[in-house]
């Protein structure tokens, strides 16, 4: 369905020196704390004063993404983000990212610029800076994986483990968009499949495709929260679904909690969508995952500092893990959560 | 050629959380830097008065090892060992490592256990704490990508670009072995894949089996530099090979430089397979690579310090750049160096 960049420079004419340099000559360093950047045996970064964040993220194709209708571009845009959701999940600034990149002979150089030219858009629009790398050839598709470093005041870093029973649980944004962007994807790919030449029918349906091919990081919720002056007691990424995510906070704080369906935030975009496939809209939100909004916990004391943000939804409170991990539904019955995270294996 | 482990647990009885657990079950954190290590979004660590390095490199099955006679606890120790090997190359020591994992469900849990477990000891001879990692499925073998991040202290980091005209070029150890451990590798295998049941003929080789299986990163080197007082002014571990560091070296720094082959050093039985393969072992330690010795300059009024040192052997020196990279031979014929680094496309 996508067209393959025209120009074909293959990659053994750059060599692999010569590609990194190709590759990142357009990327310049913003950050203070990004002292030294691509080009040595090693990056140098300085961040006296402040707590050092580090995570890291493997991207493989066929696993999890289908060039079939992902634009390098998008994946790189989007390779970089994930990485920045997990820095501002510790309540911290993503500042640096390291890119290993694997390929086979199939990408011309103009590919490899076309996913560089996405990662350094994500840099750019994030404030991040690219400071190494490792390029090297691959039997198998592409494999992209990026690692990121970041600031947090010292002491300040928010973890799994901090919630405590009777803190409100709160969520950025809406969910499930993610998961339903690819259900259509992957319906129009079916579709082309069996009748190639058709074109995708995907007009109306930017909003959830978007949550799908282009995700953002919620960096705007980690400065709201500084502006509030709230220091969450717990938070989390939605990458595998707000099931798994919440299974992992009540695990790490050794807390149960009442989750209540009729709070979820869903797009009604996501919401028809769904139905018109056949899938509950709620099950989306609990397991589709990839939604990269933040999930996070504060104490009843803030509540009036967030109380009636357009950016966030208190969707449920933390327990005595006695109670275990309920979930209300919108008639008042109660059922137990599932962590249906997506799983890799 | 190896036995697989006997035990075999298939990857999706644990899942992802549970797989990553089991593997990093048995690492502690022991560095001051290391605030939080496994299970987070992030890990957190802290770098007051120094500076940080970091460098990331990605090892594919088939492309950097081949199973067939690399055990899986070995890989572990190289991948992170090569890592490692990048910041002392910056005059710095390695604290921490993020892993990111991806492989096939034709692993068993044991499997990956055994690699943990070589990683878990390079860690442990090194000093060095798992802080974190990714683990994917793959449909293509293992993929095995180490990020690390070390401290130097601020403003002595040892970059590529500091040499000037007249430093001598110096190197740590010996030269070519690890790749005549991969040639005589390789032949036992063609053997094996001809006459399967035929025992490997590699007795009395131990010592370049070693430099391919399992090498050592030169720490003991960058502790000899700080004991003596010398700050090198440019330096650069040898993994693609003795003539395209150089080149690395000469090309950041601006600068030419003279080469001496009868001081390369190469150990008697690099020497002597290299002669039963028929190939010149200077070739074997110019574009061999894998060596992971520390290849660095030094200004003239260090040579006094290192005299007469068992570790580290002055091999030649830097000139001005209109000179050239020259190479002089044992009868003195002067040839232009080649970059005849290990090229990975």
């Amino acid at each position: 369905m996508l067209q393959q960049p025209v120009n074909k420079t293959e990659l053994g004419e750059l060599g692999e020196f010569g590609l990194i340099k190709q590759l990142t000559k357009d990327f310049s360093l913003k950050n203070k704390s990004s002292v030294l950047g691509v080009g040595d045996d090693a990056a140098i970064l300085n961040y006296d004063n402040a707590d050092v964040l580090i995570s890291t993220d493997m991207l493989l194709e066929g696993v999890h993404f289908d060039l079939t209708y992902t634009p390098l571009k998008h994946l790189g845009y989007k390779a970089a983000v994930v990485n920045f959701s997990d820095i501002y999940a510790m309540n911290g600034k993503p500042e640096q990212i390291t890119v290993g990149l694997a390929c086979s002979n199939r990408f011309p150089v103009e590919a490899l610029e076309q996913l560089y030219e996405g990662i350094g858009l994500a840099c750019v629009n994030y404030g991040v800076d690219l400071v190494g790398g490792d390029t090297t050839s691959s039997k198998a598709g592409l494999i992209v994986s990026i690692t990121v470093t970041g600031s947090v005041e010292k002491g300040k870093a928010v973890t799994r483990n901090g919630a405590s029973k009777g803190d409100l649980l709160v969520v950025s944004g809406d969910l499930g968009g993610a998961y339903m962007g690819l259900q259509l994807l992957e319906r129009e790919k079916s579709v082309f499949m069996e009748a190639p030449g058709t074109q995708p029918d995907l007009e109306g349906y930017d909003y959830i495709l978007e949550r799908q091919l282009k995700p953002e990081a919620r960096g705007d919720i980690i400065e709201l929260l500084k502006e509030k002056e709230i220091q969450p007691t717990s938070m989390i990424d939605i990458s595998d679904g707000l099931g798994s995510e919440i299974f992992h906070l009540c695990e790490q704080s050794l807390v149960g909690c009442k989750l209540y369906e009729e709070k979820i935030p869903i797009d009604p975009t996501t919401y028809n969508l769904a139905r018109e496939f056949g899938i509950d809209p709620t099950v989306c939100a609990l397991s589709g995952g990839e939604d990269y909004e933040l999930l996070f916990s504060i104490s009843q004391a803030d509540y009036d500092k967030i109380k009636g943000s357009m950016l966030v939804t208190v969707i449920g409170h933390f327990t005595d893990p006695a109670e275990g991990k309920l979930l209300i539904d919108k008639s008042g019955g109660v059922h137990d959560l599932k962590a249906q995270g997506w799983k890799s294996f």
